[in-house]
């Protein structure tokens, strides 16, 4: 309990302190801390002298934090837990609480490579329905690994950030050949992502049991997708175009430090995974998605069913040999569950238009419309009946380009 | 023709004078520039007042210089031609000149972005035919776009970095279910990439006629790929660990101010692509690549024939507003040529391995064994019947993980 109040419905107790980028407008971008409604100028406070590592927080970005490791994460979470929770470190910390309503939070970590996993099995058997309504939902290698590509980082941008629909190649309705223009089918994915801390040199395979001395933290993604670019381009090398225009993150890196109470096993593997793939004890988090639209919750996806937890994903992500750098990212792929309002994207839940969503005020939505608003939170357990909440992440589609 | 006597079969001319990173071992690393068999240290003649924007060179990276855009590469250019050519410069160039046989050669940029074309019609069609011996060799959409997918940048390497034999899921003969194990089918794939300077912001295509506004410079590309992994993996969402293990690069980044002389115009297309699409005069590029296993030619391909160009692929990979980052690197693809001997690829070169290669002293090779040695070269026209080189790209396959 903080000497800072913190309203019980708040997604930022002291139980959370997830890290961010922020500053007020025109202000040096720096570290700082979530609690309650406030953030925490860590930046300051270590300049201050109350907290090691200022080299870490006095920064435009957590990359140095993240590259220091796992020890300097477990000190730094300690002694902030302190500093916040000892009344007598209150005079000495006041100074730096700043409203979090006055500040601007910017991208929280400067990104390495984005990989995008494809791990909800009740996803990917909604997409496989769709898409190949006469073969086999599922690919055949969907169940021996974790089904992964390699998408832009350079277009991963942090929550609030404008989407500007798409244009691209598409073929439409029975048209035979494709022509150029606004993505007519512009859709969401709720995923939650993980992100990198501590790197690994070429040819140094991270086995899943060591996952937690790399990933640092997790945040919500939503990763827009273009589906009738994504159709037209996607065979054989994969989902290009469809998905690089744009990719959104929560600004707030929840540390998996604070995340240990919701940690949950996976669902049983049927078969069992190769040796390399074998999931370690409660690799699944426990944490319940809300995805808005304009304002009316659609789904609620639930991640701890997730098929492939993160722990085989890095293993698998990293079986070859490949390196990790510092804010790299990969996420889950869409999360589903198996109720029809459990579906982590507007493919599954309106079965690719057939099923129109019906909003209040008798609107009625298949893809997303020029000015939607799609916002996506998440919530997890934490000791004690706490929540630790992920905040959002959010943004609107603005027209596409030229068509304003 | 320069004051420094440069050998006529020399890569680096005074008409060439590509960009790199040197230092020799324990050296700072700093930015150079090859003629003949000497690096002139740009970053000391910089700071010794003989170039501007010294904070361009005195680098790890050529970042800087590529993101000061083409005014400053245009200047830069000019005045090293000046130094190099006019014999008065000669004692301040002098002092400055490091035989290229005392240094090492580091990786030239760092990386945004790695994108990996499918450009290449004849190497689309074999792989088409060997992969799916009875359908259509290309996929219905080649014709229309430029085929490409996000490879893992972090994995991107100087040419010289050893590549160990990559470990991984496939499926070996008529098994029916996967193993792990080390890949089998190690292979190359024979490219050209191209390095981004000029960046752009989210939401900002860049016009085909607008690409020399952006792309700095050619480097040859490498593009180690584990054909078994990638059968196993590839569908539906692409390559992903059969190519993530490493991609080796040249050490020079060849300026296209160099490469002017070597422009063509890029072979018909049928059907004519859509407008965005449509390409500029003499946007291809007559580049003559060589591949050599352990010292032997196995390869001549052309780059001059490549369906899609570089300008095409800017277009393509920017229509949907997805941002440009300074040191992004495009590919263009294996690039094959009509006959036998100008596939750049050892799927392509051995029929997926039912015809090997016979090298001299009765060696015979499917795909790669481990100590082989492949190095690709390339050289282009330049004026007055000078040849621009560009180096090599050389990697050795050491053996897999766990296996020595």
């Amino acid at each position: 309990m903080s000497w800072l109040p913190v309203s019980r419905d708040s997604d930022f107790p002291i139980q959370n302190l997830p890290y961010g980028v922020f500053g007020r407008p025109g202000e040096l971008h720096r570290v700082g801390v979530a609690i309650g409604d406030q953030v925490l100028d860590v930046a300051a406070l270590a300049m201050a002298g109350a907290l090691e590592y200022p080299e870490c927080f006095v920064a435009r970005s957590l990359n140095t934090f993240l590259a220091a490791g796992r020890s300097v994460w477990q000190q730094t979470r300690q002694r902030l837990v302190q500093l916040l929770d000892d009344g007598g470190a209150r005079p000495s910390v006041e100074p730096y609480l700043v409203p979090m309503a006055d500040v601007l939070l910017h991208m929280p970590f400067e990104i390495g490579d984005y990989v995008d996993f494809y791990s909800s099995i009740e996803h990917a058997t909604n997409v496989g329905q769709i898409l190949r309504p006469d073969g086999e939902p599922l690919p055949p290698n969907w169940r021996h690994l974790p089904i992964g590509y390699h998408g832009r980082a350079g277009s991963v941008v942090v929550s609030g950030t404008p989407i500007v629909r798409p244009t691209g190649q598409r073929k439409i309705g029975k048209a035979s050949l494709p022509t150029h223009g606004q993505s007519q089918r512009l859709d969401i994915e709720a995923e939650v992502g993980f992100v990198v801390g501590t790197p690994t040199s070429l040819g140094s395979p991270v086995a899943a049991a060591d996952y937690a001395d790399h990933v640092f933290g997790v945040v919500l993604v939503n990763d827009w997708s273009a589906r009738d670019l994504q159709v037209w381009e996607g065979q054989p090398l994969g989902p290009f175009l469809s998905k690089s225009f744009a990719t959104s993150v929560s600004p707030w890196v929840v540390p998996l430090e604070a995340l240990e109470y919701a940690r949950v096993d996976g669902p049983a593997q049927d078969p069992s995974p190769l040796p390399y793939l074998r999931r370690g004890e409660r690799a699944g988090l426990d944490i319940a998605l809300k995805v808005s639209l304009n304002g009316t919750v659609i789904s609620r996806p639930p991640f701890a069913g997730m098929y492939w937890t993160a722990d085989q994903q890095l293993a698998h992500l990293t079986v070859n040999g490949a390196p990790l750098r510092t804010g790299d990212l990969f996420a889950s792929g869409t999360v589903s569950g198996p109720q029809v309002d459990q579906r982590g994207s507007l493919i599954e839940l309106t079965w690719d238009g057939d099923q129109p969503l019906a909003l209040p005020d008798g609107v009625i939505r298949t893809y997303l419309e020029d000015g939607d608003v799609v916002s996506i939170r998440g919530s997890a357990p934490g000791v004690n009946g706490t929540t630790i909440g992920f905040g959002e992440v959010t943004g609107q589609i603005l027209p596409a380009r030229g068509s304003r």
